[in-house]
């Protein structure tokens, strides 16, 4: 047995992969609206017959072979993620994988008429059932101590209930009264481009940092998304409102998104371990161009003169008081970059309850408004406002929400330790000089791709395990900022 | 037995087909030049896969098992196409079809530094190789006359180079005079719009046809050309030269073939019967809203609005006559409508004396140059606007050209036919107003995607096989008009 099919069945994964990630991208930038139907058959296409070549018999001929040879080095990795793939891909039984497709795509639709009529009983028996599936698709796998350890490994393998619910202790016993604290220091800071400006400054911000030669492109999107097409091939997108700073932010977030994927080790390209490792990890590429280099006080002139190139004049000083405001309230997507991981916070400890049976559906509301009293001191004054907000639980993505915290936290851990490595990056930030900062992280993070999980990789990155102090300690920064 | 699993599998190979028409176009229009290498994989993944899935052992086995059931209507008609697609897919042995491939890609690669040298010495080996390796192709198949026949088969099913060589004849019999006669009739006629103009004229001119609404979209590519990617999202691209009204002209010949395949009947999407049925047929039907749309006279005033439009003053009757004016070139891609089927008829009689054994490739040049003298009146000063001109034959694609002649030829029947029964579309075009046009088209040719080849749909539509004539007049009509 070679390792020659193993890889060249990878390969082709990898390919079929990206053919989705490319359809996908088409979808929400470029496709006449009346293709959207035949999109949606193209794309079920394309991942029933990855998930048939993914787990075919044949594969576990392979891998058993491949087991019992003494295999090192990459070959060994791409077996080792392989078997872990393949068997979380075959223990769901077909008819359950497609219950759950099906519940999730009914639940999306259901939410969506819900959340307009600021209705939460119309979409609780959806979410009951999502609920009930996500029960069900825990309970194939073994060798889990939770259930939902079993979801979050969809997300980010290895990671425990257990350790986020210490992490999130850590950070919201600290962070809640520090965002009371500061609730409306930023009242008078509102820094507000016309939408051409924006216009001309995302992309030249974008070219500073690295994304204006021939490999990238910078789109429009409903939601700002970024993808791969290939490695050389990075997509982002934004979006432009009147008067909003998002669409410079959000293309730096998208930016950390697709840098992560661009500086993957190319022996590792085409291979199973060629992608971003986890969720949380990804999310913490796209939180430190938001929150380390964007928000970065000495980064606020560059932003500046992006925007003053564009015709909208503005102090840096402003600008940067105005990114980093504290206003607590009740939009996550909108949430400022301090209070933000709070309203993770509340969505794990629901979502956690659910899964677990220590909450039920019918309560969910009550215990939403509960926590944001709790948490971030708002008033929440409808459900369309509160607990309807997101789509996640509608699609039935339990474990999901904990990474988009954990990516602020292990952003901010990262930092810290490039700038002892480094030294301060004050000058070079108000150069625009990134280099240093992205060969750190290509070397410490990006080149490893899969080859290590969540945890073991912020070790290895900062000799630490992941830990709220410094996003807290970024957090009072910010905030001794306004 | 159930007609179902093999109505799935063409419905999955038609998603498969769709996506990597998805993936050429972005390749073409929207994708950082760094992607190249990675879509090259992609796309060779995609096609694998697609030829695996097309000729597995199952599908023989479910067609010898409908072949046995009495099947009637549709899938009486996927059956027989599918037999003659497996069959066609089986006969070529694998190494043969990787070899043309590599052959194919090298003669590209070697044709364009020769072309660049003006050196068809260089040329010649890897031609020769082509010539050789579609022999061996055209080898694999029964049941053909001739083996230029067996190539046809892959663009034109069902054609014949006896058929081809009858109606010609016909053609150049009469054209070559024709156009000797008309030659510079046009030679003041000139109508030069800025491409700031032509930017505005196209989609406006492509709207009032019916390209306006939300299943269409218009880019820019380096050769015009035409996507379905799916019958309801449909893509034209188009090139904008300084003072060339190329741009206007292209965008109509790609909505021709968008259309085509848009107007397919909706019950044969994702089955093997949703396509055009031929290259011919597809010629056709951009040709006629090239020819017999665009260059109609009374269609001139919409071109010339839309170019008002975009700040560009011309009169309807100078734009006609730049648009139909006779000048004998040497280059077919920009040949005039009149004399461009010249171009076909030698490419044609060049290939075929080629693949008979009755040319050999040393003395192609000389034949070039001769047939040029012959049919269009000019000499040839060099090989790179000569034969070396076009990228077929270094492609390895012998029976490609005939298809952009009988598409000319194709449009002139039908649309003498159209004329009969709607009459005169002289108001109509003043007005823009193609409904009838497109309805007339829907029913006569799209509807019936491939249950009909080139020929019998032909007769079907006119009620008489392909003939030389109808375009003749066409031809002498727009002499007359200038």
């Amino acid at each position: 047995m070679s390792i020659e099919s193993l890889r060249d069945r990878m390969a082709e994964l990898s390919d079929l992969t990206a053919l989705a990630r490319l359809a996908a991208w088409d979808q929400r930038t470029m496709m006449p609206p009346e293709g959207g139907a035949e999109r949606g058959e193209q794309l079920a296409t394309l991942e029933r017959l990855a998930h048939e070549r993914a787990t075919g018999d044949e594969v576990g001929e392979w891998l058993a072979a491949l087991e019992a040879a003494d295999l090192d080095g990459l070959d060994a990795e791409i077996v080792r993620l392989a078997r872990r793939d393949f068997d979380r891909a075959r223990r769901v039984p077909g008819d359950l994988a497609a219950e759950i497709e099906r519940a999730s795509a009914e639940g999306q639709t259901i939410w969506q008429a819900a959340r307009e009529a600021n209705d939460f009983a119309a979409f609780a028996p959806a979410l009951r059932r999502n609920v009930e599936l996500a029960r069900e698709f825990a309970a194939c796998f073994e060798g889990f101590a939770r259930p939902y350890d079993a979801l979050l490994a969809d997300y980010d393998y290895g990671l425990t209930a257990a350790r986020v619910q210490e992490v999130f202790g850590e950070l919201s016993e600290a962070l809640a009264p520090l965002v009371a604290d500061a609730a409306g220091n930023g009242a008078g800071a509102v820094v507000a481009p016309p939408v051409d400006a924006q216009q001309l400054a995302v992309p030249a911000v974008l070219a500073r940092i690295g994304a204006g030669d021939g490999g990238w492109r910078i789109d429009v999107s409903a939601h700002p998304f970024s993808v791969g097409v290939g490695q050389r091939d990075s997509r982002v997108t934004t979006r432009y409102e009147e008067g909003d700073l998002l669409s410079v932010i959000a293309a730096m977030h998208e930016f950390g998104h697709a840098l992560y994927e661009r500086q993957i080790a190319p022996e590792l390209t085409r291979t199973n371990a060629g992608g971003g490792t986890s969720m949380s990890m990804h999310e913490s590429q796209s939180k430190f161009w938001e929150n380390h280099v964007g928000r970065h006080p000495a980064f606020a002139p560059v932003i500046a003169e992006a925007l003053g190139d564009g015709g909208f004049t503005v102090e840096p000083a402003a600008l940067h008081a105005s990114l980093v405001a504290v206003r607590p309230s009740l939009i996550r997507v909108s949430a400022d970059p301090v209070s933000y991981p709070l309203h993770i916070v509340l969505r794990f400890e629901l979502e956690l309850a659910l899964i677990e049976g220590g909450l039920d559906v019918a309560d969910l509301p009550t215990a939403w408004n509960d926590g944001m009293r709790r948490l971030l001191g708002v008033e929440v004054p409808d459900d369309a406002a509160g607990v309807l907000q997101d789509t996640h639980w509608a699609a039935g993505a339990f474990g999901y929400f904990p990474s988009y915290a954990l990516g602020c936290l292990i952003a901010a851990q990262l930092w810290e330790v490039l700038e002892r490595d480094l030294g301060p990056q004050d000058d070079a930030l108000a150069r625009a000089d990134v280099t240093a900062i992205r060969g750190w992280l290509a070397d410490r993070v990006h080149a490893h791709g899969r080859r290590l999980d969540t945890e073991p990789l912020v070790e290895r990155a900062t000799g630490r395990g992941m830990e709220a102090a410094p996003f807290l300690r970024h957090a009072r920064g910010l905030v001794g900022a306004v």
